[in-house]
């Protein structure tokens, strides 16, 4: 593992994972950061013979041995630069902050006619950071809106984007048959497709993930701040607390980022939000029932559309399937 | 159905649902309202032949036909006090703000030795309301940290209460064995106790679930009311979003009495809480990353500890198993 990186060299069709049967997307895939979403990415390629070769980069070598050791990649280097010498398609999956010193560090490497896509949480932010770096024509800024609460590269799992939307945000810059190869990707393991400006995106993501998990976060902290009943609320998580750990579990330096690099959006609906939370503790205080039940009969009714809308999703399950027709499952009772 | 309940009537041994080899616990029990907790409690005692006889009362002549329809009790009375004639134990599953008016109607009809209990998610409050119209050395105060965001008799479910906590909180006047009776009951349905005074319990219950459930409401509102993303809030809820508007899928006549009955220690957290975000909302403004890092950091340290303690529960999956091995979840992903 490790090894340098085969420099510009044919991938031969022997390699383990490519089934010769089924015509590869791509050769190589290079993969920049190797975790959740790159590692699951990289998974499905492989299962699904969708590229001949896959490499990944990463600052931390600790995350290339594991990488490796996992057979997520062939072959992995430190190098950036060096490990995308021959892809004709780069993955960024770094902290969106990230992006641009990314960007820089591929750009020596890269061939004139490789294509350069992201997983990042927000596109406006990563558009602008990488533009000094890359041919924007082949840069198709991309969001699959899957995952879970864990990170690095042994969270790692197969089909996680099987049935979820990836959104990909061209710019009247980028050439179309480079957005149809990445979509033909993320078809290819099972995404379905959303085109989207890439502003739209970052503030229907602000209100639908992004203040999600700041709530969550947030709740975590006030809680553990709160005297007194710490114990207590381990103990009774389940009471509708559990939900919120979860989500507030994952990456610091991603969501730290995301949140910086969606500041317009996110301020926006953080304002609307303690605005509307202030409304409410008012109606506490002052035993205003009519303006607590209509609110949240209201909250109920777009509980349904969202389960009419199919958010009910599918999971793997067998691995926490249990042998008494029990399930661990995480979510919440009141 | 709904016929005059059997005025005490010593109950026959063969009721269908009494197995004559264990010995029920109690006679006749009593549910004044019938949703989804007294629902639930009432198939359990049925299918462990923990009583003689059940019996329903609610002020609702449509939920008493749907609770007979689906067998849950025996009998059913839109007269309160007729209901618990006969009734050894009397339990009040009502929107806690009606548990005053429930206590009133009960008590005409009420056995001098029977016991009543509830299942309120507020107990000082609830405490207060009956005081007036009940012998409070056999009302045992109780709170089952269990159900989902259904109500109605036909949200009632086998085994809700396995593996959870029920909180009881006996004041200084409740009788002992009172307290061990119901202790008994909770225990036979695969319930852990503890016991809790009446005003940590609702200190707790603030911070675990009354706080998380009016934050979920108002995300639900806030996010409603952002104009020309409403589409998409729908269509991309799995990226946090979703578990949100499951916990806000409960009832709202039930959270509006929450919040009002347990106004105190609700106010103060909902304090705590929006001071905490408008921290996190300033460091956003300002590049504040260190303050974002430090906080999501120790959010993630948080949830492992509530893991820890067991909070990845069990619930039953049968209906939720597909035939394709995956399990329909409503669990959110980034």
């Amino acid at each position: 593992m490790n090894e340098a990186v085969n420099p510009g060299g044919p991938a031969t069709p022997d390699d383990a994972f490519w089934s010769p049967g089924a015509p590869p997307l791509f050769g190589q895939v290079t993969f920049v950061g190797i975790g959740l979403i790159n590692g699951s990415l990289a998974r499905d390629i492989r299962r699904l013979g969708l590229a001949r070769r896959l490499v990944a980069t990463s600052r931390q070598q600790d995350t290339l041995n594991e990488a490796c050791r996992l057979g997520l990649v062939d072959d992995a280097a430190l190098d950036a630069a060096a490990a995308v010498q021959g892809a004709d398609l780069v993955v960024l999956g770094v902290p969106v902050g990230a992006s641009g010193e990314a960007a820089r560090a591929i750009a020596p490497g890269l061939r004139p006619d490789a294509i350069v896509t992201d997983v990042g949480s927000v596109k406006g932010s990563v558009i602008d950071l990488v533009a000094p770096f890359l041919d924007m024509r082949r840069f198709v800024a991309g969001h699959p809106i899957a995952g879970t609460e864990r990170s690095g590269p042994a969270a790692a799992v197969d089909r996680l984007f099987e049935r979820r939307w990836c959104i990909l945000t061209p710019t009247g810059a980028t050439d179309p048959l480079a957005v149809d190869r990445v979509a033909g990707l993320w078809q290819a393991v099972g995404a379905r497709i959303e085109m989207m400006d890439p502003a739209h995106h970052d503030r229907t993501l602000a209100i639908t993930s992004h203040l999600p998990h700041l709530l969550a976060f947030n709740l975590i902290n006030t809680a553990d701040d709160l005297e007194g009943v710490k114990g207590e609320i381990l103990k009774y998580a389940a009471g509708g607390f559990t939900d919120f750990t979860r989500i507030a579990a994952s990456n610091p330096r991603m969501w730290q980022d995301v949140f910086l690099h969606n500041k317009a959006a996110v301020l926006e609906v953080v304002g609307r939000y303690v605005e509307d939370l202030l409304a409410l503790q008012r109606a506490i205080r002052w035993d205003e029932a009519h303006v607590l039940f209509n609110r949240f009969e209201s909250a109920g009714v777009v509980h349904r559309e969202v389960v009419r809308a199919g958010h009910a999703y599918k999971r793997p399950v067998p691995a926490r399937l249990q042998a008494d027709g029990y399930v661990i499952a995480e979510a919440p009772v009141q």
